[in-house]
């Protein structure tokens, strides 16, 4: 007879969709779903979409549930589980998320916002799950971060600590959208990446790029520049390599700010694998000061698909 | 009959001298004396230094004393007591100072790191009394840094967070001592000033500077800067300006990583008073996220003359 496991709903709120799922105290996913997150019809809208969904979930009765977590953009007050000025969401000022939805299911809510409940996650089920501080960086459109100290998140006096994105690397570097310049996001955003490789293609005709693209410049992704760089394509490689080289000064600049040395990355640009990696770990030996370096540890996290639902589900578990 | 006040010792450990103090618990200094570090002649010997002037201190039986405060170079471990390679102390390793001047005075003692000792000093006595979470920052030589997390110090993971000198602001920039580059420390160290305004002199023929320094670029000094900017010289208040710039860059990454937005600032560079204050407050209200941005407060430390002794006592008191 196995011991009967406990389950928690996750809900990774976006801009475009709401993913939920029920997920074992294990981390495996059992059931999931995802419904239209309707940002643009505003703040009632997508309540109603989330409550859509979980009700989705909750028709089938064959797990027991212990409570509901949910990964939101934008600042999160812990206890009260309001959502702050989520990007993205028009008209959503400050909603008391954590109460509405505890009324209408009569559960365990548990808010937090995406990045740090990405980093919960990784504590709870992944690559953090033996270490007790770290920092979690999510590679994606954005950089996003989440700090776990001591098996806690630090949150900073309004919530809003992890902001790892905003790290400038070069104060008179690149405009950013936060109205900084030279943050380390405009070097490392899926968008700056794509960008950069389509204004210097041309100059690199006897890269491999081009075909993998079908010669239109378009078609261009991360997941193309790395599978040049795997070929050995020396172009694409040396973009990954300028990425690992800026990430790698960003990170030293959080190491020793934070005394914490060890980075979990995720997203999609993570999928740059070890070349990047390596870049990392090898600027950071230089850059970190002395006695950090022994201690320097940057690897990849462990929940890929899906680690939104699987993130925002950990609250629940976290917090028991 | 007023009440009869209790009394620590401060113990400044510095390179080239020893400075101790007796301080009451509202932080004014009744006694205080100097001592040769010794440091060259190694550990033995600066710990000797160390307790003869502690005894010095006690010899005086007029005041109850409730413990002793070191404020120290390099890394320390708290509860033990041990310093840790400080830079600039030949033969250093690892020492257990703590236990050591316990067991010689059989008192309550406290070692700290001398940035966190200033911040703490700053939290108990000075600008950040009523202030629960502030990033103190020291800008002499070097630019030291601590972190002060509702009211307690954020310490990492092996007691050496809070290195804000070593926070890059431009990754191809300067080389640091630490090995690193563009680490805001290359900026704003006074000898990095002094070297720049050495290197730039000649070619502000009309600066005052020249008057002020006898026409000797070897009589240059941070002070004689902030003279000549007093004094309306444009050159040396763009000196000043770009010193608020870079750090204001500087201060909004730590500040966006950890959502702590008042910054307490000692140290002789901060001498430079409003005008490199208005700057960093400029700077960071265009860099910094912009839900922190009504949040930004930056002001000068209290603890001026003595800080580093005041720090050190103010360890006894803030363990009380």
């Amino acid at each position: 007879m196995t011991k009967k496991e406990n389950y928690a709903i996750g809900v990774d709120l976006g801009g475009t969709n709401i993913k939920l799922g029920i997920v074992s105290e294990k981390g495996k996913i059992v059931k999931k779903i995802s419904v239209d997150t309707k940002a643009d019809l505003g703040p009632e809208s997508v309540i109603s979409q989330i409550k859509k969904g979980i009700h989705i979930l909750l028709n089938d009765n064959a797990y027991k549930i212990d409570g509901i977590g949910i990964g939101a953009p934008g600042i999160v007050a812990l206890k009260k589980g309001t959502v702050e000025n989520p990007p993205n969401f028009p008209g959503w000022i400050k909603v008391n998320l954590g109460r509405i939805i505890q009324k209408e299911f009569k559960a365990d809510v548990h808010v937090e916002n995406d990045a740090n409940a990405a980093a919960i996650g990784e504590l709870i089920f992944g690559a953090g799950k033996n270490i007790g501080s770290f920092i979690m960086i999510t590679l994606g459109t954005g950089v996003g971060g989440g700090i776990v100290y001591h098996e806690k998140i630090f949150r900073g006096v309004h919530g809003g600590a992890g902001e790892a994105g905003h790290i400038t690397i070069d104060y008179k570097g690149e405009k950013c959208k936060c109205g900084s310049f030279g943050c380390i996001e405009t070097y490392a955003g899926n968008g700056y990446l794509v960008r950069r490789v389509q204004k210097e293609l041309k100059k690199h005709k006897d890269s491999i790029i081009w075909d993998l693209i079908s010669q239109n410049p378009d078609n261009l992704s991360p997941k193309i520049i790395d599978e040049a760089s795997a070929k050995g394509d020396k172009y694409a490689q040396s973009i990954i390599h300028d990425l690992g080289i800026r990430l790698g000064a960003a990170f030293s600049s959080m190491g020793n700010l934070l005394d914490i040395n060890t980075f979990i990355i995720g997203g999609g640009v993570a999928g740059f694998g070890e070349p990047m990696f390596n870049t990392i770990r090898e600027t950071m030996s230089q850059r970190i000061i002395t006695p950090s370096r022994p201690r320097i540890r940057v690897i990849p996290a462990k929940l890929k698909n899906d680690a939104g639902i699987k993130g925002a589900s950990s609250l629940v578990f976290y917090n028991q």
